[in-house]
């Protein structure tokens, strides 16, 4: 029987593995790519799909265009037995559990995110690690456009004009830059917008940015996006955000309601369930690539930690998380398992940087290529030119090129495909004073206190004095929606930093129409403060 | 000061309104749109989104780029007060509300939809109204299409590959020829699928297809559209849906996993609370466009019922929904509101149909030019012609020609963009036997039973035996996984026709983490059963 190869994820080291099989291989052997989305992801192109200089199908390729005669599973993967040599997926609407079996097995999962030491950030702050998180990103700044333009709240309109981009490696400068040009290029659609009123600026906890370029490369960077009104603060952590506001390491709160968090690398929760020993977050390999006492389970590109020599320990003595590199371990990832099954030697991964390419926003960049340094447009040129090139398929590379000489001739397309409506239910986070709603505004959701304590205000209707009340940990409020209450009867803020559990309206109305605990919890609660709860089951008003 | 007139909605009617208006008033009115998005959805072209051959956003036009002088405010309209001339609007992330003045308003919100005599339609059927329509109803196919190429379930592989259409209009009529022609042309990358099990029907209540067009037409589009392989059943009517069938008039059962309603027009919730008498589900005005009773509101487009004539009663005699009409009406309106302004008499709208256009898909349309009927390829000729002509702006025009030009090149994009997933809270209907959940799945929901009821079946591990529950209205199931059970012990299955409530487990599992009196509630019901819930606010697993 052929050999069963199984390559989990469909990135940079995914594809390339399956690819490099496939040719190593031909019919031999059966190679299978597991993978969540049915595309390839160009990841060095998210930032200009954040900035709208391409659309979303533009960044990426079928999998099944370019992986002929590979076998595409669009599936979840929820854990692997090494032992039984099976892989377990969810496949699609199905939830029964599928067993894929394999005799090799590579892991190309890449990395995930974990904000858990900054309290507010996994809630309020967006990532660019997907196509999907590009794409919010861009929906959320026309957001803010479109409400600035419109909003006669000073605060409101200061919040929705400052952006935030948290992480000075190469994601977070080129979406800053990325951002910038997009901002500039539509301001003229929003005639209540001045220019002096956006604020746009990168965080970077370390001394300096493009930690992995030449210095005088990160000085010409920083010159360049300040010149392009981007401020950046070095030295700076984030402490916590909420839902409106970013707390630095210097204490300094910033109103912002967009943050961009660029940081904060962790193993997926699918790779720490395999149960495999990790260092730095990594699943360690050896130099051949093969994951520690097992002879056929192979890892490579972010989710790996690859020796570059013996005794490697330092930082830069292990392979960077890079395109570059994956697509070389892929290479020899194919080779050793083709060896491998062979009964042929291994050969240790080895591979040395050609450079790196940052692109900065308004047509300049920063490379260092073979050790020369190039800075500006030539730069910039070489790093569209290098992506273009790298992009799979000659018709996403027609694409891509079209409608960036598209993009050169006029404005940038406003539309904002999608709103991304806040999850039904969700954690906020205030700081202590921050108002969570008024009397009169609309009555959107139920909030249950998760930590920390709110107040609420509310006017007796006839001696006209205001009744306080302090709600804690367990306590709720906003529960009149249940009546259907359209607007809000009285005024909520937070009395102490606090963290709430949020239910949408609707969605809160379902369960109590639909669940009759949830309702009949309610009805007792509800008397108490005078309120009659509709009886029966039918009558519950929406 | 100059004249307020503020027009609700942004589509053919509210966009053409607000551009007549801005050529009549120049300067001398402030004219402001209303728009939940902030984009023109060219709606001929939805169809188009929805089989791929152009993207998204090529069927859109900015507002902003299409609205010069004109002030675009995206919000949601909640009300109008016709006494004090305000429209009550909530914009974005705000939850304050916001008024608007107005001295003359136009309503062109359009039409909404309404199942509610098919159950199980509304919670299982995609519609074709919207962009996002559009987008998802494309994701879904691919999904089918992936899912189908993995599955070895042959129930679920022909659920996956049966797509149903509902309603033989021209949104009808396109949909099922453009789905058609996007999975013939991907079907060579699915190899595990023959093209003999997909099965692709049109099904329609009246006896003919495209009722809007001549006799001979509407058989020619049937012929074509039978050659393709698309399945037509005239005379027949849905009488209810689940989330794997759909039920016809006739009795008949389908397995389906996607059922597209393009059917069932009816007047949107903020139209009806309007609180404006109502015909036919739509704003009755007088032949100047204006609305009874209202010197200063007008209506137009689908939301507006128009008479052509003095006297009109015959469906013929009203304006048809068709933006070929809107554009005119928008023109009629604008002159109205002009001569309202300066107190000059008003003229009646008189326009006359000058045709009619669909496409079928593969290259060929139906068209009644001037009382000429044209089929085959030049009709499709037209039909993209007229549309590219009519598409605002000439940056759009060129974009969705160079991706027309593309797309007769190569194969489709298979990118499926976004896994568009269930809602967290959701109704789902089952018929009798259908199986809910089996032991062995993934424990991915809560479910409490609102009508008809299931069995759940566990067997005893001691005995072997398997014991029986019945669960009726007001019960619930699946609610093991606050004890962190990842999947299911025992089997449910509908024992009547039931509608379930469904909660999927992160939200249930935070709701149970944050909300005490929801978890509390699991306590004793869980002791009952012989399962002792861990105890304290800290330590229930997930």
């Amino acid at each position: 029987m052929a050999t069963r190869i199984v390559v989990l994820g469909g990135g940079f080291g995914g594809m390339y593995t399956a690819r490099a099989l496939r040719r190593r291989f031909g019919r031999k052997a059966e190679i299978e790519v597991i993978n969540a989305q049915n595309y390839f992801v160009f990841q060095p192109l998210l930032p200009e799909v954040a900035g709208g200089s391409i659309t979303p199908a533009h960044a990426v390729s079928p999998l099944r265009f370019v992986l002929d005669g590979v076998f595409v599973r669009k599936a979840v993967v929820d854990s692997v037995d090494f032992e039984r040599k099976v892989v377990t997926v969810f496949q699609g609407i199905q939830r029964r559990p599928t067993e894929v079996p394999y005799d090799h097995l590579v892991i190309a999962l890449g990395q995930g995110t974990d904000f858990s030491r900054m309290p507010g950030l996994e809630e309020h702050a967006l990532k660019m690690k997907t196509l999907e998180d590009a794409r919010r990103l861009r929906g959320h700044i026309i957001e803010q456009l479109e409400h600035a333009q419109v909003t006669e709240l000073p605060d409101t309109k200061r919040g929705a004009l400052t952006f935030t981009v948290v992480g000075g490696g190469f994601s977070g400068v080129e979406t800053v830059g990325e951002m910038k040009e997009m901002i500039d290029r539509s301001l003229r659609f929003y005639p209540k917008i001045d220019p002096s009123e956006v604020r746009v600026q990168l965080i970077e906890f370390a001394p300096r940015i493009l930690n992995e370029m030449p210095e005088p490369l990160a000085d010409y960077a920083v010159k360049h996006l300040e010149r392009h009104g981007i401020e950046i603060k070095l030295r700076t952590g984030v402490k916590s955000a909420t839902h409106r506001q970013l707390v630095t390491s210097d204490g300094e709160v910033i109103d912002t309601r967009t943050i961009v968090a660029t940081i904060g690398n962790a193993p997926l929760p699918v790779v720490q369930r395999m149960g495999l020993p990790l260092d730095k977050g990594r699943i360690p390999v050896d130099r051949t690539l093969r994951v520690a006492g097992h002879e056929n389970v192979w890892a490579l590109g972010d989710c790996a930690l690859i020796p570059l020599k013996e005794g490697a320990s330092e930082r830069t003595d292990f392979a960077p998380p890079t395109a570059q590199f994956a697509v070389r371990e892929a290479k020899r990832i194919a080779a050793n398992i083709s060896a491998a099954v062979r009964g042929r030697e291994l050969k240790p991964f080895a591979y040395a940087s050609r450079g790196a390419l940052a692109s900065l926003g308004a047509k300049r960049g920063v490379a260092t290529v073979f050790g020369h340094n190039i800075t500006g447009f030539p730069a910039w040129f070489i790093w569209r030119s290098y992506y273009l090139a790298l992009l799979p398929g000659i018709g996403t590379r027609i694409r891509v090129m079209i409608n960036w000489s598209l993009d050169m001739l006029g404005a940038r397309s406003l539309v904002q495909l999608k709103f991304y409506e806040k999850p039904p239910l969700r954690y906020v986070y205030y700081r202590a004073g921050d108002r969570i709603y008024n009397a009169g505004d609309r009555s959107d959701g139920f909030y249950t206190v998760i930590s920390g304590s709110v107040e609420m205000e509310r006017p007796d209707p006839e001696t006209g004095e205001t009744a306080l009340r302090v709600i804690g940990p367990g306590g709720h409020f906003g529960e009149r929606l249940i009546l259907g209450a359209t607007r809000r009867k009285t005024t909520v803020r937070a009395r102490e930093d606090c963290k709430v559990l949020v239910m949408n309206r609707e969605e809160f109305l379902m369960l109590a129409e639909g669940f009759s605990a949830f309702r009949e919890y309610f009805r007792p609660y509800m008397e108490k403060r005078g309120v009659t709860l509709p009886g029966g089951d039918e009558d519950l008003g929406r």
